[in-house]
């Protein structure tokens, strides 16, 4: 993932000094980042430039011939498409960029710079060491079609999140055997709603909480930490500098099965983004990163039409329910601040 | 501690079957829980009865004797005072009930019977064993005032909220060397605010809270899991069938030295309640359980006079501050739905 | 992986009460047996027979064609090779059984029957919950052949042990992206070294241990717990009542990448077994439990005759180093008696 | 504790970079360490020394007159008692140093510097923070005079080992509601044992044995990590530079109840010193640091006559049961190597 900052010393700070990630590589305008148990190069790149945005969500592919597969794949759909042998950054070789039909800019990589992999350097890594970067999260309109198309490039559908109408307001997908490697939310975009980086326990999790709040920086903490309903995964969301969303996440599942089942959630069920059933912050589902296209600049953003989950689970018009066939009003005194607000409004 | 519930079969459902409390003994209209360190015969009991209440606080005093002097001191107070050779309950012998001063029904006793301390045995043990109960909270309008009578029997503050007005809002009081026995929150009372058990470790709250889900009871969460300010422990609120609030607590610090320095926190910060900054739901401050007389009536509740801590750190009339210093509007935009509610209403 | 066991009431008190797996179907001879994320019918069949043993090491090909190609692969190297439509147990259908050329009974199926995953319910997990198998160890006398045999099926090593002398004492190997599927360890063989269940955080492990002794069946604990070298996870061995060996795993890496580094250790480095330098009781090396053909009868043990890792690394013809450089005479007192036995026998 | 030290920049590497305690004060002689929770100056001084060695176990007094009651008390018994005003090191006042009649030198104070508590800076704590000095461990050659002693002081018995003839091979003793603040190890002596410090999580313990393994300084580990059945706490023996045994430990139970069971164990139940059942390294029971006298000289070690542990447990004149009333020679073959050593020498 490469990341556009507007301040690289307080994003710097941020991630190695807070958040502890490992620096490979830096220089005035950039620093390349990896986590403890990456043996690439690289696997965040902050970049200094005037408006915060994702520059790259970047895969590896499994070999240099895929690149031209990929370039003759995106050419044939009228997609822009830039190759540069010495790759787009430090530490990676011939790579391919594209702005791909929903919107977003991809990279894809095969040449790779190894470097040490620390996971065996426990001297080195602090409480709660981010050990892998898990997966990206993309906001976009029209989610169905989104998934059509990733699942023409070999991705999955692990779980989602559906209405009894039809409307489907987001969907996981993988290529590894987790529950994702990226996950479709419904709503303005093209938008990058996070990026995630695994670590081995939960109380890792609680580690990173505890330090924000010794370091007078709590207010980083946008949702959680908690267990999701959706893959079943501990996490935690934290907003950088520039308000760039990132997911610390441990533990979910095994989906390498072909047949592996699909999860579907109801979008009223008020266990399938927080397990404990814990609000979700409306900034969560409204605000998100804006992309770049190939030449820096944000691309326009187009809004959902259908239905938005924030809108038909909390307030006037929308419910949420613990037990299903529960009445939408029967929420206990200290649940109905958070969840009926819109109905007082 | 001894509630009455006013469903026996719900109430045992939630602290048997949901928290894995240990029954000694119960029949019809009584149930006698214990954790599992603990050796003495129980120390919670439901009791079945028409109004949801706490019946009694009760502490162990140290020798036969000093129930003398308890009945000697409360009566010279002019308190109601009530002993019983053969004890209140079973499980326990001669003890003294009185209503303190603060309206409170508190109990002590020194005459136990010893059962089966189960801390060995793992076999029993579900996830997240609750193993020791840790503390009381009491909801009292004049904190300084119950702080005074408490440290004439001997408790010790070890942290406090106040302002910079001279309110103080709530006190904590250790007999054992803990961050508390009791602890004094300022707001309408005599009530109830909780009783606390601890756990060993934080994953041990985790473990509640996934199972309340598995449950499909994760309305029984009030607030949390967290971190701490004040005392610095690993928390979760629970409310029970009839509403009693239940902590899990977890990890505070020793506290014996005679010099122990109290910590003093500012009501505006942010991180007093919650070391992360994650917001404190209304009905945590103003919801509490009734407590009785030594007749089994509810005493009457006195409405507190001085500021209250919700409305000073939240909405309109409020502020709540992660950095001191900063400004009250200086929240970031995933915070302001929390905490600037009061400026929209 | 389907198991011979002597005793099916003793193994299935060790599997289902003490271990906690989830028992899908049962009859008087058989159980099917599953961990809490599987959604596949049973991950582990115990079956009553006159002779403990490993009856099959299973895996699941990604189509109903890879059957015909697994038949055609196995004949062509004249292996024994058996198929059935209906499955050689109940949950799986059309499979194929081979006594592979390194003697070990395979067995390859896709057609399963779909049961429910458990991963979301918290409310049937005991502590130390297994989630998933993640491997098996085969012990065989010829490491390198056994090597390039798997790696014919797809398999890549991850990590290795071997010296300086060209000795290559063990190999761990992937199909998904973890450490193993299986490891390849030195010694006399074919026989099966141990199956492995995953769980999700250290102190699950610690659990399982915590209530062996609880039930005082600690001495079915052989080794650990502990953290290796090799893979980096953390580890627990135990023997069933019929002596086949079970590790509780969690926690290795990502191994992905197509040029995933090999990792190799020097036998002689005392942590690559275990990562804090503890002791392998010598059983680990020697014992392992019996595999059998596709009649049911254990196939014949054939000797290692290469260097033997417990020859080599304890003892008076062997040595272990903590840091390389160090002579294997400089043993602080507390580690001599582990390591110096030799010398003095 | 007060340590002396051989070699201080090693010993300082051991407890500061490797161990994480906090530095408050050092010279080039001495360093005056604490662990995260204290408030006090220090609570482990490491003093440069021609010879290895306990100068001081030190308990703090609830008051300035409990100084007079101690040299009154021991000077009545007729042992050497020293007085200085301005304390015996930096950071602590008035103090008084005696050696008792065990010939363990103690230390009493009441006055001291206080510093800040850092239990709240989760910025500066290292996985595995040390929070706490929770107790000593004495070893002595007569347990039964040595608790007598004790008692006298007002410590009380909270768990003991013995054997069916009377002897008694140790005793956990208490002042704070916790398992110990000292033990008493029936072996040569006057000897220290080990100084335990307290972890929070079990984590943490693994934590720190991780990080050995990554500095390649696990034969500092000389046993564990464990689960004692003696205190139920999750333990870990290191030896420091100079071969001082420190154990870190965490979760014992509360023992503050006046009737507070003792829990007596069979020296020959396997599980007493280790719930798994994992052997006991010889050095843990022949091993211990000299004490010194008040002018610094090493104290006499007088051997134990009674029968010692490690003799009566394993090898040719012992035995250890995993269950009471199975066979002395029943081991399954993976324990035999480690606890039947003696019938074969």
């Amino acid at each position: 993932m490469e990341l556009v900052v507007t301040d690289l010393a307080a994003s710097r700070h941020f991630y190695v000094d807070v958040l502890g990630l490992v620096v490979t590589e830096e220089d005035t305008d950039t620093v390349h980042l990896r986590t403890f148990e990456e043996f690439i190069h690289h696997n965040l790149v902050l970049r200094q430039g005037p408006v915060a945005a994702a520059a790259a969500l970047s895969y590896r592919v499994r070999s240099p011939a895929d690149l031209d597969r990929a370039v003759a794949f995106y050419a044939e759909l009228g997609c822009r498409v830039e190759r540069r042998a010495e790759g787009f950054t430090s530490g990676v070789g011939d790579s391919v960029r594209v702005v791909d039909p929903l919107g977003f800019p991809q990279e894809f990589f095969h040449d790779v710079q190894h470097v040490e992999r620390l996971a065996w350097r426990y001297d080195l890594q602090p409480p709660g060491a981010l050990v892998r970067l898990d997966h990206f999260n993309q906001m976009t309109p029209d989610v169905p079609r989104a998934v059509a198309f990733m699942e023409g490039l070999g991705f999955r559908v692990t779980e989602d999140i559906r209405d009894a109408e039809g409307t489907t307001y987001a969907a996981w997908m993988r290529r590894k055997p987790t529950v994702h490697d990226t996950a479709m939310t419904g709503g303005d975009g093209p938008r990058m709603h996070h990026v995630a980086f695994a670590t081995h326990e939960k109380h890792s999790i609680i580690a990173i909480c505890d330090r924000l709040g010794a370091l007078r920086l709590s207010d980083r903490i946008e949702r959680g930490p908690g267990r999701h309903g959706v893959s079943n995964a501990f996490y935690l969301y934290l907003r950088d500098p520039d308000g760039h969303r990132v997911e610390i996440y441990t533990q979910d599942y095994y989906t390498g099965d072909p047949d592996n089942p699909v999860v579907t959630w109801d979008v009223h069920d008020n266990q399938r983004r927080d397990w404990w059933g814990n609000p979700v912050v409306p900034s969560w589902y409204t605000e998100a990163s804006l992309v770049l296209d190939l030449d820096g600049h944000p691309q326009p953003v187009v809004a959902r039409t259908e239905a938005g989950e924030l809108a038909v689970t909390v307030g006037a018009d929308g419910f949420s329910y613990t037990r299903a066939g529960d009445e939408p009003d029967e929420l206990p005194t200290w649940k109905q601040g958070e969840y009926k607000l819109g109905h007082q409004l």
